[in-house]
């Protein structure tokens, strides 16, 4: 049975996720002729450079999601359907999802990447991730669970407090330095003062990376600017270091050394998010669809996909581009560019990676910057970097509105969030 | 096993539940020379008021709840602990929680109501409550799916269609005013919005009360504008109708008729949240425990009831008081004015309500208010209450930030909130 969605004369385009890639391609889409049909999980986008603000009681999770209907209120010929993608019939050109099957004529595979956790299946089942604003979300009410708990404990069971307050990252990319920095700013600034009656040297934020070096991919200077920026914090960082397996309470290290902890937080590795029916010989490395400078998926002439889930080798990027939003977005402009020659039977345009540079924040306000034209970093870079990001990605209304309300919150900073925020139930299977 | 709380010289007075009466008295304590101990499942205080706004995307969680500890910074002898209180040992004057035991030298209970479904196992499966912040958030999101459904739905699905769209709220009582005329607002100026391509005019919200009144206990005059604004809103007012069975699908009415609906709100019941130990005798009607003009409960000198949860009978109030948020603040007030008389070995004064009326808002901004000086109604009565409720109960910090900014995210509505949004499962018990 297929969904409701209006046939129409139009060729079909269906976007499978609503990310940085999708959002910016079904937007450059509004008005071209095309069908489009946006499908999510969720009914709003997800800012995720700002996930670590969340789990860290920085902003509120409303500040940084936008609800699809609403960016694409007054859009024709856009049809948002809030759904699980089961699998893909590339023969019939059919999705199978949570709601029923949805047809296509194009389909662009925009799923982005989920945590890897290598096969550790403990790892897995104890370790909090932090790819989506429910995991952040989580990530905070275990942190705060882990102070209500140690503030009654007894000093004799300072072994206890000890592994209630260590905290660990795994990963040293940009989020884990991100989540480490904000969790070391809270300790430093916000808890004491809610919890007058907790010692907080027992408190260690760790930060574990098992290359040599931070924020791999970025420069040298900004990585050894970040490690610097990270011990200032007090954050014992530990590079060159693998961990093996985690039961909840003890992390083992790949040289047998275990430490106790009631935190570990996941932020070493993702994969593609590649729906079922995909042939294996379209994935590559990372599980990330192989494709070509125009997007296609390798072995299609009908599937497309952008972003963190797609591989392209080209000349100057052979080892595939970085998984990063700018990748994301300038793909979706460029594969949106495209459907609108294909359609005026014009030539198509293969993807250039315009590198506007990469970027870490450290803490709450500082952070590293590689850009083309220069390095520099501070508050200042900080803030251009979030206002430019914010405007790239928002849609024209009220982006301002929301940057200014986001800004206020976070300079306010010790603002009335440290919420163990759940909500009850659902007494629906959707 | 204690859970680890400084002992000290002073007496200990336990608080459970960290409503509108505990947290009233704990702050009126603060420094008055006993040592405070406030349990609450949360850690955070709820503005019950306005659970409705949430439910219906208006405002967001965060802005109605309070940290206790942001509340609480810098107080010195208040002990906040998050936890389950399982039970009261009265003999032993001991609590046991989910955190351990908790002793006391008195004890008060201010742990308000919960849903009574009164026996009807399937409408406490399958309709949905709203005593907490938790459940709002759930009805929202169940509200959202319900939509994303429909509109998924083809036009020969009509029935399914209309029971998605369907919206059914048991109780005519503040709460249920409050929500049904939110609900039906969001239909006529929100949702259509979202949802361009979804008949609303297949969208009815009902509202069910049992007796021949809404807001039983105020005024008349109340009762007949509620009526008059609910009605002009375009609900569904079925008066001196008793529902019997929900099974998720079909709601079944006394009289044997069945709604189809995918909504049932319950707003009909409440009873007493009583902790086990307190012995049946000192428990009276709706589950309230006796409490004399001082609020002991019957059979104690060392535990008291305030609010919801407790049943003052006096000459003016023969059949108990109202359940209403104005009486549990009161009697936190009084109650910790008699702490320190007890201190000073002073007489302990006993409670006398002054009611400052009660009110019932209708939709965003219209509202009915019955005062002791005068009854208005509009939105500037709307806009004093909330005011003068907020002062009431936020701490001296930042409430005129909280209001300002609580006020400016309300006036924009058709904001960014419409967020089907859930914390991932938790990885711990806690």
């Amino acid at each position: 049975m297929p969904v409701n969605i209006p046939e129409t004369a139009r060729k079909r385009i269906v976007i499978i996720g609503a990310g940085f890639g999708g959002l910016k391609l079904a937007k450059k889409l509004v008005g071209s002729g095309y069908q489009i049909v946006l499908i999510d999980k969720n009914n709003y986008h997800q800012f995720q450079p700002l996930f670590y603000q969340v789990a860290s009681s920085g902003i509120e999770p409303s500040s940084i999601l936008f609800p699809l209907r609403k960016i694409f209120q007054k859009c024709k010929d856009v049809y948002i359907r809030v759904a699980e993608v089961y699998s893909v019939d590339t023969t019939k050109k059919e999705l199978q999802t949570s709601l029923d099957m949805v047809w296509y004529d194009y389909l662009v595979i925009a799923t982005g990447v989920n945590s890897n956790f290598f096969g550790m299946k403990n790892m897995e089942k104890f370790a909090i991730p932090m790819k989506s604003i429910s995991e952040a979300m989580a990530l905070r009410n275990h942190i705060l669970l882990n102070l209500e708990r140690a503030v009654t404990l007894f000093d004799k069971d300072v072994d206890e407090k000890k592994a209630l307050l260590n905290v660990i990252v795994v990963g040293g990319g940009p989020t884990g330095v991100e989540v480490a920095g904000a969790i070391a700013e809270m300790k430093k600034f916000v808890l004491p003062k809610d919890y007058p009656d907790l010692n907080f040297d027992l408190m260690q934020v760790n930060l574990v990376e098992g290359s040599d070096t931070l924020l791999g991919g970025m420069s040298e200077h900004a990585a050894e600017k970040a490690l610097f920026y990270l011990k200032r914090l007090g954050i014992n960082v530990m590079l060159n270091t693998r961990v093996t397996d985690y039961d909840g309470n003890w992390l083992l290290f790949a040289d047998g050394v275990k430490i106790k902890s009631k935190l570990v937080i996941w932020a070493a590795g993702i994969s593609g998010e590649v729906p079922e029916g995909i042939p294996v010989g379209s994935v590559g490395r990372g599980k990330r669809m192989l494709v070509d400078a125009y997007n296609r998926v390798k072995g299609f002439d009908d599937i497309y996909s952008i972003g963190d889930a797609s591989f392209m080798s080209t000349a100057d990027y052979p080892n595939g581009h970085p998984q990063v939003a700018q990748v994301a977005i300038q793909q979706g402009a460029n594969l949106a560019w495209n459907f609108k020659a294909i359609k005026k039977g014009e030539l198509e345009k293969p993807f250039r990676y315009i590198d506007r540079g990469s970027m870490a924040t450290i803490g709450r306000n500082r952070a590293v910057a590689d850009l083309s034209f220069l390095k520099f970093s501070g508050f200042i870079a900080w803030l251009t970097w979030m206002f430019v990001h914010l405007m790239a990605i928002l849609g024209v209304k009220n982006k301002l509105l929301i940057f200014v309300n986001w800004m206020w919150s976070y300079i306010t900073y010790d603002q009335s969030l440290r919420l163990i925020l759940r909500a009850a139930e659902s007494k629906k299977e959707i």
